[in-house]
Order: structure tokens, then C-alpha cells, then sequence
């Protein structure tokens, strides 16, 4: 049983308030001498949203409130004049409908007593928002109730937030004993700092539990089923939900329609902002999350959301793919009026590849994608098994329903597609759901409908007895305070703060064009490569560059040259790479095959990164099981400060291959809980470590790097220590923080029987010159030191370095 | 590129000398001056594997090398006389066929030569093999040829082998400066020890390289295809053929015959050693062995073959699953005269997953599979890769040859099966293989024809254009010396070696009924899931057990007791195991939220290596990051020994989770190259890091275990160390070997948060009960000191230990 993990960020008062207020509410009615009444106050009333959808989900919430003796006024709101708003409020109450299952006399009275309850106000000043506070005070008093509380939905441009909240919480707020619920609609922010200023903003009107920021994508049936359902299914999906059986999931929402009339909006904000940040985000969590003990609390539900965050990989640039249809620059130009040469960038088609990086999810890719103007309209979530089964029978003997070997899933379908309506679809094969008590049914046969690889009948399949609108559904939730159908700030930030680097890192990127439509063919099909995506078919001019395109790195060869009177090896960074990590695994199976074991000295840094990963993932007859891994230098930070060698060595390269423990020898910096104290005697121990496993002290293979200014290891220019002298290890000083350095000595780099120097970058190309006119003057440029007594010396440079 | 990798088993000399002969048998004719003959002698040349194939393959070695210049005499030899051997062979000689784009005028005149140079002779005695030679001597001088070298075709039962060997060796042997090949024919041994045995005895009458040890799936054309084709699109599978790129590798042989008629031999064999310790495990081997850079060279395929068995997990209990087709234990009855009464247990159907330990393959399971009275037959090895693609457009749109998502796959269809010939098919999603230069041609299309889940249409396909029977093919390979087409005696043991564990711990196994055919439908059906295999359905016997049956595991509940005034969980050992688990998990999650780490002390043992399994596999919000290991003891070896405890868990925990490097502690048993001697100060070390690390060097959790003479720890009774006094690790002396130990004292024992005593097994039954009897006296039974000082003491026992 999973313990209630502490909810660390913030302390918890506000869900303590939270839960009080929402006792409050719930048993407000008994407690109290007086009925309570709740005022509902929707501004924006005559907007889009509010027309299509806000006042029918009010509607939805008095007709479901109403009969268990809860009082409610609703006032609509807008800038525009009393008599306009008052003529479109009029018109939107009139067209409100009852569910199906209502008796049309009963309807009409109810829709009456609504139309009674409600009116519409000018709500601009702030004199306008401290009349309406006396009104309802006045009304309630009049009428011989008490207020319960009030909810504020802002159905308004996010510009407006700011002043609206003020004019709230300085002359609107209810009075002592009500409470006050605001509700606000997305766009939240267009990026980590713009959020987190917003937040702070509205944190200085509201408290936290105040607030209700609406996904609604969180009021969609299927969304809200997906905790229920792994709750109620807990025995079934105990084994199953997880690494070792869930071979990838899918969080997809397609859509048909393209930006047209909205692109003075998408211009700002594109795919990944309008729907990856926030629905399928929201979604993903509640996949990946830990399922809280009990799923009925929502304090439980938006702490397990909120932890999801800190597993989740950073994105990078190859974490995505961008597309962008081909009529969307066209559109933006008449729109927008912008110039024939204008192009956009914004991309109206991603695909990206998320990574969790905990022992449930790690290494199970995680595909978020949406885009505009693809061949169909459909959403969902697709949790697909890994096939670990054998069917020994020949396949045309396979029963769909028995089989372990067809695929075998479970599909969260959101909407739409050509099932055509909410669903929750469990693969017969896999095992029978347990069905929700109420308001769900099992779907109906649909001959011949064919879903992700099987027809329907394989499945098991129940949807929504009556189909609810994403917005009833919230309004009700506000109402009764499931804090867990909205994003709280902490929620908000964090996904903001993972999806804010990588639309920092595609701002230049170009989108590949599309057609639309069926027409897309396989052009925008994606794969997944060591954590890296790209689009399945290059594109045609990629194929064949013009004459006058610059030189690509396949044009040309690895070099080879002299340098230093050294052999140097020179190409493009990602040959030059996978030559050197060549060259280690060779110079690895020979130590193995002559002395049973292979001695690996490493430099941190940048550069080694690279072949760390390279090592690690694409090298397989490596022979790490005999490898000995040590350290040529060392900050002077603990092992597991990010800044340490160690660390990089740690993440990049032990995480992925299997060294035995033993065989790894970190610097010993820290000892005693001290850095790099002389009197611990941190270098002697390393130099006996050495002496002790190491034939005569010479490594098979040593890395270096060189630094702009002529170090290498932790042996900087005019260096006290290292450049000569018996010492093997010694303290150093580097002229960048952090200071204070271990490192092994010249002395002892050149017993080694190889030594790889790895200059990298535009920014050594100066140094690189001079190093190469230089003679032996390790004391200037300790570089310039290292020439193995009976060893190998060779320069991996890549071209920026060697060529500039 | 690979270097090639050390042959290291045995020294190069056969290697050379092997090298040597085929050279002078392919360059002989030009080096000497007389033309050379081969002699070959077929024995049992009357049995039904010679009427069969062996002399056809004869015939066609004629054809293929007679217009070379080559000479060649046949003896075919049995135990029957002359008379009727000369009868039977005559039969078989005039049935003989030529190819068939062979004129049948020219066809009829080689036949005629090869009657001609063939003869039958009885071969018994010493004399009679004495004979043969003095004959074969007597016919080249009186032809005026020089011998080249005598081919011995030893198709006879394998108790015969030693006798004829002696025999060859002593009588037969061909002069100096031709040279001796001997073919062995299955079955070679019947376990480890009986084919080292056989192999010792052959080995001492002919030297490694004269022997040819025939395995006919090497000679099928697909499985010889598999290193070419490796070799020819090493480009497109470098990236590929890996554990990144591959799903699984199934690895099948089909059969629809059953035993009857057989059954004498297959009772002792059944079907792993008759089918899958040899010709499957070759298969396996070619798919899965590093490519060497020269497939032409068949020392280096023999060398990266046998190298790739180091690296096979060792096959357990649940490594299989094992069927028995119902009528064969009546056929065994009926032909073997057995009483009614009895059951045989030999399987004629095995499914067996095999991991290779590598980095190449690690994680990929490879299944072999292989059953008598199956539904088809079909042999094949199938390469599916992981779909690591997305593909935007809904499934209707797909295209076959373009869309990454439908399965991509490589099956080499070694024979039979709905296609009905040897093939090699390639997804051409995949790739567009190289074609091998000569002697293949693409498949035709049938439409409507599936396989793999594909129509044939969306494969690259190519088979053979002419078939050629396995034992034509290696009857060319060992005149021509193509070692590599042959089983070695390095590859045969260690094939062995490979299976006998396996096969002894399925002796007394009860295999699965199975109807046969069709009707088996999904009965057989096996699944994977850590590591084991189980068969999907469970039989409808098991889930009812009868009345009288013995109590499940699961009838019981955990228990709940006290032991010695301390809580006691009692269960069986699955379930103890289970909650222990949990129990340790809730402790770090705990400690992990209040103090940002966990410190965890565990023991070392075989019940540890359970629960090691069980938080590797079932933990997946363990905070590992965040949790530091220690020892509670330590033998004094090398940390690399089998017997350290480290190891071990190393071995079973530690390559599964990600501790980071600092929070591991092994004990400091080995230091300055020496075991725990006293001026090393390794526990002062040891004692010095976990007061420094641990606060108040108090463990949150220390897990013991009890021995069967109440030792806890490396305490043992009468120990003059750490039962009592200041000291916080000690040096102690085990009763048993290695003697020399390192522990934890009681007093920091007893320091913990909390201590779990693990207890498991029958063996325990005693001590448990005594234990529970006795007061405090450590010096006596160590385990009664352990007694934390504000901590909690918890005492897990199994129900073997707790109940007898």
C-alpha cells in the first residue's frame, strides 16, 4: 500500500481552509438557522462560451441543485449596456433544454424559475461590482436566507484577469462566513515567467483555494473516468501498469478544422501551447500518476498530479516534431495583414516524445500529439501492452478474444473518431473491466468498426449512459468543490516549467509544411529513436541539396594529419565521436584479451558527454564488466553535486552500462564530510588506489580535454602542483569557481599507454593554433605537457576546433 | 569494427593445423605430382538414413567435383554380409537422381561411373577395417594415384562410435600426408556428463579437426543463409540487430508427425534433447553471436559461436513450459510393453525463454519452441522488431510497404509452413535486403497468402533456386573443409552445459496434456513475465482443486502473531516475502519524507535474494535515489568473489535499481590488496562512514536473518567480538567456511529504527523453536540480543520455519 506522499512545495493551510469551506457548503443547510443561498456571477455572459455552453451548464447545475432546497441567483455580466445585454441574455435563456428524460411541462416551469433567478448587469467599474455586492446582500436579507457563497466565472480575455479580480476581492467579496469561488479560463500565461506572473498577480487577490482555473478537458467523462476506473480496476492493473508490461502510450487529439478566423490567437500561442500544455498534459498525468489510496480526495488527486511533474524528463529540441499546414501562413497573411513575404513558424501540428523517468515508467515513451487540418477528428488515450505471450497455434486459428498475441489495450477514447462518442475500451484479452456503478452502459456491436487493429466485438467497451457537456460537468464540480477537475497554481507552473524550455528551444525551428487532410499521407508519421524523434520520410529536398547548399558532414571524411607530431584525427563532432568511442572499445577488448582487465581514465566536461552516450548506446560488445573507470579530475563538490565530474559520469554513462561497483573509482574529495581537505589525504588515497589495481600506475587509456586557456585534467597554466615531481594525484587550483581541484598529475598522464585529447568547438580554434606552434612548456600551457613516456598520443579535433 | 575477439579455451593448434589440410586438399592437385583420391566410406550404408540421403549426397558431391579432376572410390559398409549389403546397395545406387536441368543421356553415364567406383563391404572386425585399408592402398598405386584423405560416414547408433572409432584409428588410418575425416552423426550424449564422456573417448582416437560432427540444420539452405545475410546487410542491421531495435526473436520447429515407432528413443530423449539442444540452439547462435568480420573464415564463425554461450542466462524451473500430446505414453506402453499403469513424463512439446546477458541483447527474449502432433509444420526463426513509430493518418489510410506501424520483421522460414519452401523475408517497411549473389531468386506472389501477420506482398522475399537436401549440402562442406557447417566439441559441451541444468530440474515434471492438432487451440499458449514462462490458460483441474486436495498458498492468510514479546508475520514464503517488501518500501517512503534519505542495512544469505527480486521487480516508487545501502556483514573475499555478499547483491538488486555509486556501502573487507587484516582498519573505516552518514548511526531499517545455530548477523555463539562493548563493526570467525568474517556489533544493531528478522525454510524449524523459548544470552544464541534499544523488532518467518 502506497503511503500519502507529503505535498512538499507549499504548506497546507489551504487545504485544510479547502476542506473546511467545502463541509461548509455541503452541510451548510442543516447546520445553520437560515437557508443558504449561492450567487453565480458570469462575466463575459454574452460571449461565445458563455452562450454555447456556460448558461446551459448553470442551467444543468439549478435543475440538478435546485430540489435539495439550495437557493441560487445568477447574474450575468458584460461592459456592454443593460438594454443590449439584457436583449442577448434573454435570447440564451430561451434556447436553454432540459435532459431528454424531463417532462416537457416540468421543463418549461423550471426553465421559468431559472429566468426568474437570473438578470443581466453591466459589471465595469468598480462602483458597478460594489453595487452588485449590496444588491445580492440586500436580496438575501430581503428574502430571509443567508449567503452561502458566491462564484465569480470569468468568461473574458486573460487581459482583463487582473483588473477583474481586483474590483472582486475590493468590493465584491462576501461577507463574513460565505465563502468566494473564482473561476478562470485559459489562456493561463504563454510561458513559465508570464504564468508565474499572472499567478503571483491573482495570488495577491485570491487565496489559493479561491481559485478555480478551468481545463476542460478535465469535465470530459472519459478524462474523469480514468482515475475511477484504475481505482476500480486496481486488482486487474496492479501487474500491468507498468514498464514491464505497458509498451507505450498515446495521448492524441486530431483535429479537422484548421485556425482559420483564429489566428490572430494561434499566431501567439500554436499547438503546443493550446492544447499539449494544458489537455493532454493534464491527461498524461493522470495516466502516469500514482494512484492515491483513496481517488475520492481531491487534496490526495492533486498531490499524486502534482508529483508526476519532477519524473518527467526535460523536453529538448529532438524530443519533438513540428508540422504547420500549408494554407496557414496564407491565412495569417489576410488576417494578420501581413506582407506576401511573411511565413509563419508556428506550428499547428506536434509530435513530441515524453520520457518518466521513474521505476514505473522508465523507458516506456509516452507520444503526445495534436495537430489541425489531419484526416479526421478524434481524441484519446491509448495505453497500448507489450505482446508477452506465444501463440503456439498458426494465426488462423487465433479467437480474438482468447489470443494473447493480438494487441491487447486499453483506449481512453475522449471523443469523436468513428466510434463517434465517449468510450472506455478494454481489449477482451487483456481482462473485463469492472463497469462503473452508474451512469455508464456497455456500447453497442457495431459490424464491420475496426478500432486501433481490432474490431470492436474484441473489445470491452461501455460509455456514457447520458452524454454531458465538459462544462456542466465542471460547473457542478465548482459547486461542489472537486478541486480536482481544475489546475491549482502548483500544477500549472510545473507543467509550464517542463514545456517552457522546449518552446524556447523551437522558437527558430521551421515547421515541415503539410497539405491537410488525407492528402498528409505518411508525411508527418514520426519515430522514436533513443529518446529522439524525427519524421519517418525525409523530405525531398533534404535528399538532394542544391548546388550552392553548403557542404553537408557526410561530404566529407575523417582526417587524418599530424599535430603536435602526434597523429590527429579530424572530422565532423558526430564522427568524430563515434571514431574516438571506436577507438576506446578497441583499445578496450585488447586490454581485456591481454590482461583480463582495462583501465579507463575519464574528464568531465561537455565534450565527454557525447561519447558517453555514444558509449553507452552503441556500443555492445564493450567489455564493461571488466573495465576499471577512474577519474582524471575532480571539482572539489560532493559526488553528487551536479557540478561534479562524477555526476556526469554517473548520469550519462554508469546509468546505462553495467560496471560492477568495485570497479568504478571516484575522486576522493569529499572525506570526513570535508572537500578536498589536505589533512584527509584525498590524493595519496587515490594514488594508492591507483598503484594498487593499476599495472605500474599506467592507465590503458586516458581522456583529456583541452581548456581555452591550455589546461588539461585540473592542471592549470603556472600550476604549483602536477606539472612535474613525483606527486601521482595533487590539489589544484582553477582560476573558475568552483576553485578548488583534484587532479591526476602530468607526471602520471604520461605513464599511461594511451592518451586521447578531445578539443571540441569554435571556441578552441585559437588555442588550438597556438598550441600547435608551441613547444614543451607545460608551466604556460600544461597541454603542451603531456607526451607519454612510452605511450600513444592522439588528437581527436573536429573540424570547428582544427579548421575554425 | 570488432577486433576478433581470443579464442580462449584451448590453444590455436588444431586451428592451424586445420587451416593447413584444407589448403593442401584444395591446391593438392597442382602442388603434387600424382592426381589425388578421396576415399569415402560410408557406414551403415544400408541403414535408413543412407537409403535415404547419404548417398545421394554422395552422388551429388560426384557430380559437383568430378569434371575438377578430383578422384574419389565409395565403400559403403554395414554388419551384414557382402551379399546382402551388395543387394540393397544396388537398389539404392540405381535410384539415384540427377539434377534436373542435367541431360538425362549425361546424367545416366556419371551414374554409371559412380556405381562404378562404389562398392559394399562388410566392415566388423579389426581385420576387416585392416582390410579396407591395405585394399584402398593397393587401388590408388595401381591407378597411379597419390591418396589424399579417407571421409568416414559413421551413420550408425552412437554406442557403436567408440568400437569403430578404436578401429579406424588402430587399422584405417590413410598414410602420411593424406588426411583422415570422421562425420558423426546424432545423438551426441544425452547430458553434460555423457557427452564429455563421449567426447573424451573420440577424442582419444581422432584429433578435434578430424572430426565432423554433423547437426543437418546447418546444412539447411536458410540457416546457412543466416551469417551471409548478416554479413551482406551489415549497413541496415547495424543499427538493428540489438536490444534497442528488437522485440523478440522466436526460434520454432513445428511438427505434425508424433513418436509412434520411435518411442524407444524417444522416451530417453524427449523433445529438448531431441530437437532443441542442438538444432535450435544452433539457430539461436547464428542469430545471436557477434558477426565476425570474415564469415568466410571458418575459425572465426566457430570462435564468435562459442562465445556467444558465456553470455546465456542459466535456464531454470520457469524457463520452461513442457506438453505432452495425449496418445503417446499408450505408444510408449504398447511399444515398450509397458503396464497400464504407466504415465510417461518425457515432453513432446517445450517452450523455453532464453536471455542472453548482454548488451546486445539483454532484455530481448528469445524463444524456442518445438512440439510433436502440432497444428502445422513449420520451422522458421523470426527477428520481430519494436514499433518505434507513430503514424498520423488513421489505420485506413495505412500503406504496407511505407507505414512503419504495421510489424517489421525478418524471418528466416527455414521450411515448410503454409509458403512450403525455404525463404528469407524481410517487412519491406524494413529495409530492401542485399540478395546473395547466386543461387537465389525472389519469391513469387500468392495472392492471399499471410504470414506473420502480413500478406506475403509486403515482404522482400527470396529462397533458394534450387533446393538443396541439408546432408547434399554437408557432405560438400566436409570435403571442402567448411568446419564451420559443423558442431564442434568446445560448442557441443557447451551446448550441454546450457541445457543439463534445465533438463535435471524438469525430470520429475508433469508436462501438459495436449489433444493435438488444431484441437490444441489455445492450450499450449505460453506467456513471458519476468523472466519465466507459463502457460496462458490454467488448467480447468487447477483452478477447482478437489476435497482432499493440499491447501493452496493462497487458503491462507498472513498471520499475525508474537514471537519472543516482538510482532511476528507469518505467511508462506511468497507472500512473506511480498509484505516484507512493502514493509521496507513504506519505511523508506517514510524516512525518505522526513528526513530526505533512507539508510538501509541488509544482510547477506540466499532468503535476502527473494526479496532483492521482489523490490527489483514489483517497487516502482521505491526512492532508491534517495536510499543509501549498507551491509549488515561480509565475508572476507574479494568483493568480485561469488561468495561475497556484496555480490549478490549486487547480482540481484543493485543492476536493476538506480542507486547512485555514493549511496552504496560495501564493507571494506578488502583494502591494500589484503582480506580484513586488522592494521587496515577496515572496521573502523566502515564504522567511521556510517557515523558520519547515518544519524546517530541509527539505521532506519537493518534486516538479519537467522542461522540454524542462533548466529545473527556474522555473530556467532561464543563470539569474544560484538555481542556486547563499544566497538560498531566488527572482525569475527564463522564455524564455516570462508571463515573470516566483518559484521555490524549488536550494540549498532540494536541502535536501528527498526530491524526485520527474516527466517525461511524447514531447516529453521529447530532454532525457531528454541529461540522462541530462550531469554537473553547472546553469548549462547546471538539472535536473542537482538533487542533494539528504542527501535522496533519485527520477526518475518515463513510458515515452513514458524509451523514446520
Amino acid at each position: 500500500m502506497l503511503a500519502e506522499p507529503h505535498f512538499k512545495r507549499r504548506p497546507g493551510i489551504w487545504k485544510m481552509l479547502m476542506a473546511a469551506v467545502c463541509v461548509a457548503l455541503l452541510s451548510g443547510l442543516q447546520a445553520q438557522d437560515l437557508p443558504g443561498q449561492v450567487s453565480i456571477i458570469l462575466l463575459g455572459a454574452t460571449g461565445d462560451l458563455a452562450r454555447k455552453y456556460l448558461w446551459q451548464g448553470l442551467f444543468h447545475l439549478y435543475l440538478e441543485e435546485v430540489g435539495k432546497g439550495h437557493h441560487f441567483r445568477f447574474h450575468g455580466t458584460a461592459l456592454t449596456s443593460t438594454e443590449q445585454g439584457q436583449e442577448v441574455i434573454a435570447k440564451v435563456l430561451e434556447s436553454l433544454s432540459c435532459p431528454r428524460d424531463m417532462a416537457p411541462g416540468h421543463c418549461a416551469e423550471l426553465k421559468a424559475q431559472f429566468q426568474q433567478l437570473s438578470e443581466y448587469r453591466r459589471l465595469k467599474t468598480p462602483e458597478d461590482y460594489l453595487a452588485l455586492s449590496k444588491d445580492i446582500e440586500a436580496q438575501v436579507e430581503h428574502e430571509g436566507l443567508r449567503e452561502t457563497g458566491r462564484i465569480f466565472y470569468l468568461s473574458v480575455p486573460p487581459f482583463a484577469y487582473v483588473d477583474i479580480a481586483r474590483n472582486i476581492n475590493s468590493s465584491c467579496r462576501p461577507g463574513p462566513g460565505a465563502w468566494l469561488r473564482v473561476v478562470l479560463e485559459k489562456p493561463f500565461g504563454h510561458d513559465l515567467h508570464s504564468a508565474q506572473q499572472l499567478a503571483a498577480e491573482l495570488g495577491s487577490f485570491f487565496r489559493e483555494e479561491e481559485m478555480y482555473r478551468v481545463d476542460h478537458y478535465l469535465g470530459k467523462q472519459v478524462v474523469a473516468q480514468i482515475l475511477p476506473f484504475r481505482d476500480q480496476n486496481r486488482a486487474a492493473l496492479d501487474g500491468l501498469w507498468n514498464r514491464h508490461h505497458v509498451e507505450r502510450v498515446e495521448v492524441v487529439m486530431k483535429e479537422t478544422l484548421d485556425a482559420e478566423g483564429r489566428t490572430s490567437f494561434y499566431e501567439e500561442y500554436g499547438v503546443i501551447r493550446d492544447v499539449l500544455q494544458n489537455h493532454l498534459t493534464e491527461v498524461l498525468t493522470l495516466v502516469a500518476m500514482e494512484l492515491p489510496v483513496n481517488i475520492s480526495s481531491p487534496e490526495a488527486v492533486l498531490q499524486h498530479k502534482l508529483q508526476a511533474f519532477p519524473a518527467l524528463r526535460g523536453l529538448q529540441r529532438h524530443s519533438a516534431v513540428l508540422g504547420q499546414y500549408q494554407a496557414y501562413s496564407g491565412q495569417v497573411r489576410r488576417e494578420l495583414q501581413k506582407p506576401d513575404s511573411f511565413h509563419s513558424l508556428t506550428p499547428t501540428f506536434a509530435g513530441i516524445l515524453v520520457h518518466i523517468d521513474n521505476l514505473r515508467w522508465e523507458g516506456v515513451p509516452f507520444i503526445l500529439m495534436s495537430g489541425k487540418v489531419l484526416d479526421e477528428r478524434v481524441s484519446y488515450v491509448r495505453i497500448l501492452f507489450k505482446n508477452q505471450a506465444f501463440c503456439v497455434q498458426s494465426e488462423k486459428h487465433w479467437v480474438a478474444a482468447q489470443s494473447r498475441c493480438l494487441p491487447r489495450q486499453i483506449i481512453f477514447h475522449i471523443g469523436h473518431g468513428e466510434l463517434g462518442s465517449p468510450a472506455v475500451l478494454v481489449s477482451r484479452n487483456l481482462f473485463r473491466p469492472a463497469l462503473p456503478s452508474a451512469g455508464w452502459k456497455e456500447v453497442e456491436g457495431r459490424p464491420g468498426l475496426r478500432l486501433f487493429g481490432l474490431p470492436l466485438s474484441d473489445y470491452y467497451a461501455y460509455s456514457p449512459v447520458r452524454e454531458q457537456d465538459a462544462y456542466s460537468v465542471l460547473i457542478s464540480h465548482i459547486f461542489h468543490c472537486r478541486k480536482d477537475s481544475f489546475v491549482t497554481t502548483e500544477n500549472l507552473l510545473a507543467s509550464w516549467a517542463f514545456w517552457t524550455p522546449l518552446l524556447d528551444s523551437l522558437a527558430h525551428e521551421v515547421p515541415r509544411l503539410y497539405p491537410g487532410g488525407a492528402e498528409n499521407g505518411q508525411l508527418l508519421d514520426f519515430e522514436l529513436s533513443s529518446g529522439h524523434l524525427s519524421f519517418s520520410q525525409p523530405l525531398p529536398e533534404q535528399l538532394m541539396p542544391g548546388l550552392d547548399s553548403a557542404p553537408l558532414p557526410s561530404d566529407f571524411q575523417v582526417l587524418r594529419a599530424k599535430y603536435r607530431e602526434s597523429p590527429l584525427i579530424s572530422a565532423w563532432p558526430e564522427e568524430l565521436i563515434a571514431r574516438l568511442a571506436g577507438d576506446i572499445e578497441a583499445a578496450a577488448v585488447r586490454a581485456v584479451r591481454r590482461f583480463g582487465e582495462f583501465h579507463l581514465a575519464l574528464s568531465g566536461g561537455s565534450s565527454p558527454v557525447a561519447l558517453f552516450q555514444q558509449l553507452a548506446t552503441g556500443h555492445y560488445s564493450f567489455p564493461w564488466a571488466h573495465t576499471h573507470l577512474w577519474l582524471v579530475d575532480e571539482r572539489c563538490v560532493p559526488l553528487w553535486d551536479p557540478e561534479s565530474n562524477f555526476q556526469g559520469l554517473q548520469t550519462h554513462l554508469l546509468q546505462h552500462v553495467r560496471v560492477p561497483h568495485y570497479n568504478v573509482h571516484p575522486m576522493p574529495v569529499h572525506r570526513r564530510q570535508r572537500l578536498c581537505a589536505e589533512e584527509d589525504q584525498g590524493t595519496q588515497a587515490y594514488a594508492e588506489e591507483i598503484s594498487a589495481l593499476v599495472t605500474n600506475s599506467s592507465f590503458d587509456l586516458v581522456l583529456l580535454g583541452m581548456g581555452a586557456d591550455g589546461h588539461t585534467a585540473s592542471l592549470f597554466p603556472q600550476s604549483p602542483t602536477g606539472l612535474d615531481g613525483e606527486q601521482l594525484v595533487v590539489l589544484t587550483t582553477s582560476p573558475s569557481s568552483p576553485h578548488r581541484r583534484m587532479s591526476l598529475s602530468l607526471p602520471l598522464i604520461n605513464r599511461a599507454q594511451k592518451v586521447a585529447v578531445l578539443v571540441m568547438g569554435r571556441m578552441k580554434r585559437e588555442i588550438a593554433m597556438l598550441v600547435s606552434r608551441v613547444g614543451h612548456e607545460p608551466k604556460k600551457w600544461p597541454i603542451s605537457g603531456v607526451l607519454p613516456d612510452s605511450g600513444q598520443l592522439v588528437w581527436y579535433m573536429d573540424y570547428d576546433a582544427f579548421l575554425g
